[in-house]
C-alpha cells in the first residue's frame, strides 16, 4: 500500500511574524514566529510546503533563509510596506497558559490571501487561525482540496462565530484546543463538544490538550487518545499547537492518505514534532531537527501507551 | 505464566461513610461512600477484599449488606458508639472539581486501625488517604507486604508533610492526583514531580488526572500514559479515584504479580472500573457491575490508544 501513496505538498495560510517571549527559562525578542513558521518548518520534515502569508519590509532576510533552507516555498509570501506582525507574551509557573502582553497586527491587518496559480491545485490545505472570512477566501481559491484542516482561536469564536461556523461546515478536520472546543460548543465535556462539531459536517475533530496530549473524535473511527511526550523541561511552549498541525498535515500529505489509520498516525507525528518545538525558544529546535530524531520519538510514543495483553479473565 | 500466578486478597484501610452529593444531574443524601466502599466494591471484581474501617452505630444494615454481597470481608470493621463519618459536596459545570460543603469526622476522629490477626499476613495493602500517622500504624502491623500502595490528600500534604514523607519512604507505589503531586513536590511539571517522589524510595508513582487519564512514572519502566474512558455524561465523579485504586490493587492482587507489565495493565483496569463508577451516583453502578462489562471496557481501552504502524520512513 505504501508504494502506491503519492506525496503531495501541503499549503498553509496563516501568520508570519516576530515574537517577543518570556518564560521562566529565559526571554527572546523579535524572533521568528507566527503559525506559518512553526507549521512549515514542522511539515517540511515530511513534504514540500507552500506558504501564503504577509510580512513587512522590516522582516529579516535571515529568517526568510531559515525557511528557504527547508522544503518551504515562499512564492505565496506577500511583502507590504510597513512593519511585520508582532506578538509579545509570557509564561509563568503554569507553562500551559500564555499571557499576551502585546499584539501588533501591522501589515497583517490588510492581509488578503492570494494563492499563486499552482497552489490552487494543492490537495492538502491548512487554514491557520486567521479571521474566518479570510479562511473562506482561501477555500474559494483552492480547486481540488482532498483534505482541508482548519484551526481557529478564542477571539474569532467570540467575535465571528457565524462565519467561523461556515468555515467548519466546509472543513474536513477541525483542529482546536480544549478551551476553544468548550467555548465554541458551550459544553464542558470534550467528547460531547467534539461530537457537536462533527454534527456541522467535518469528518473529525482533533482537540489539542497541551501537556495532556490530543483527542481525536471521528465520525468513522470513534475516539483516539494520544499522549503528549513526557517532558521535564519545557523551555518555551510557543508554537506547540502550530507544530502539531504541521506534523499532522505534513504526514498526511506525504502519504497522500486520509484514511482513519493514517489520521491516527498523523496525530502521533504531530505530537512528536510539537514535543521538539518546546525544547527551545522560537523555532530553534525545529531548525536543527533531523529525520532520525523524529523517527526515534515516534517510536517512543508506542512505548508510552503500550500495555501487553494477557488473558482477559478476571475474578479468578 | 498465568497458571503460576496465585490470587491474593487485597487489604484496604480507609474511610467508610455517608455522602451527600449534588451534581448538575441530581443529588443524593446519606448514601454509601468513603474510600473503603468504592475501593472494595471495585477490587472485589478481581479478588477477595479485607476492609479495616470504622462506622458509627447509625450505619445502615442495608449498606453493610451491599458490601457483604460481594467478596468483601468486614471482620476488620470497627463499630463505635456515635455517628458515622459524613461528607457533603457538590460539583458544578466543571465536573473535575468537587466543592466540599461539609465534613463531619464523627467516630472517624477516634479511629486507630486494628488489623485482625490473619489480615496481618496480607501481601497487597492499600493505604487510603487517612492521616499519615495512621498509615504508619498499618505498616507496623502488616508482616509480609509484597506491595504497599498509598494515597493521600491535600490536607495531609499541608498539615503533616514530614509524616507523609515517612509513609512514602515505606511505600512501593504512590498514588496521587495531579494537584497533589504538584502540591507535595512544589513542581508544576508532573514528570519532574513524579521523579522527585521516586527519589524517596517508591518503585512507581501513579498520577490520576481525572478526565485526562493517568500517568505512570516508574523506576524500571519509564513513563506510561493511560487515557480516561471518553464519557459524554458523568453523573457523579465521587469515588472515581478510589475506584481506580480498587481496580489497580485488585487486579495486581488477583494475579499475585507486581511486574512492570502487570502494573501497566492494572492502570487500565483501574481506569476501566473508575469509568463505570461515575456513570451513576454513589456506588450504584458498582453494585450492578458485571465481569463481562469490565472485560468489554478493558478491550475498548486498547482501541482508544492504538495506532497501527506502517514503515517509519518520513520525508519521502
Amino acid at each position: 500500500m505504501r508504494g502506491m501513496a503519492r506525496s503531495s505538498p501541503a499549503l498553509v495560510v496563516g501568520s508570519l511574524g516576530l515574537d517577543t517571549i518570556s518564560t521562566p527559562f529565559g526571554s527572546v525578542s523579535d524572533v521568528l514566529g507566527g503559525t506559518s513558521s512553526y507549521f512549515s518548518l514542522s511539515a517540511s520534515n515530511y513534504t514540500d510546503v507552500q506558504v501564503v502569508a504577509v510580512i513587512g519590509n522590516d522582516f529579516p532576510d535571515e529568517y526568510r533563509r531559515v525557511l528557504e533552507s527547508r522544503r518551504i516555498d515562499l512564492r505565496g509570501l506577500q511583502v507590504m510596506d510597513g512593519r511585520t506582525f508582532r506578538w509579545a507574551g509570557q509564561y509563568k509557573f503554569d507553562m500551559n497558559v500564555a499571557e499576551t502582553l502585546d499584539t501588533q497586527l501591522n501589515v497583517f491587518a490588510e492581509f488578503h490571501p492570494r494563492l499563486p496559480e499552482d497552489y490552487r491545485q494543492t490537495e492538502f490545505v491548512f487554514l491557520a487561525n486567521i479571521h474566518p472570512s479570510l479562511q473562506l477566501e482561501v477555500l474559494d481559491q483552492v480547486r481540488n482540496p482532498k483534505l482541508v484542516v482548519m484551526d481557529s482561536m478564542n477571539f474569532w469564536i467570540s467575535s465571528s462565530k457565524d462565519t467561523l461556523t461556515d468555515v467548519m461546515r466546509r472543513a474536513d478536520i477541525v483542529l482546536l484546543n480544549d478551551g476553544e472546543v468548550r467555548q465554541y460548543t458551550e459544553t464542558a465535556n470534550l467528547i460531547a463538544g467534539g461530537r457537536a462539531i462533527l454534527d456541522l459536517g467535518p469528518r473529525a475533530v482533533v482537540i489539542k490538550k497541551g501537556e495532556h496530549g490530543a483527542l481525536l473524535i471521528s465520525r468513522n473511527d470513534g475516539v483516539f487518545v494520544a499522549p503528549a511526550f513526557p517532558q521535564e523541561e519545557v523551555q518555551d511552549p510557543t508554537g506547540a499547537g502550530d507544530s502539531f498541525a504541521g506534523g499532522f498535515v505534513g504526514y498526511l500529505a506525504s502519504r497522500g492518505d486520509t484514511s482513519p489509520e493514517a489520521i491516527r498516525r498523523a496525530i502521533i507525528h504531530g505530537s512528536a514534532i510539537a514535543s521538539f518545538t518546546v525544547e527551545d525558544f522560537s523555532v530553534r529546535r525545529l531548525e536543527r531537527l533531523t529525520t532520525a530524531e523524529v523517527l526515534d520519538r515516534y517510536a517512543t510514543f508506542r512505548h508510552l501507551t503500550q500495555f501487553v495483553d494477557e488473558g482477559l479473565e478476571v475474578g479468578a
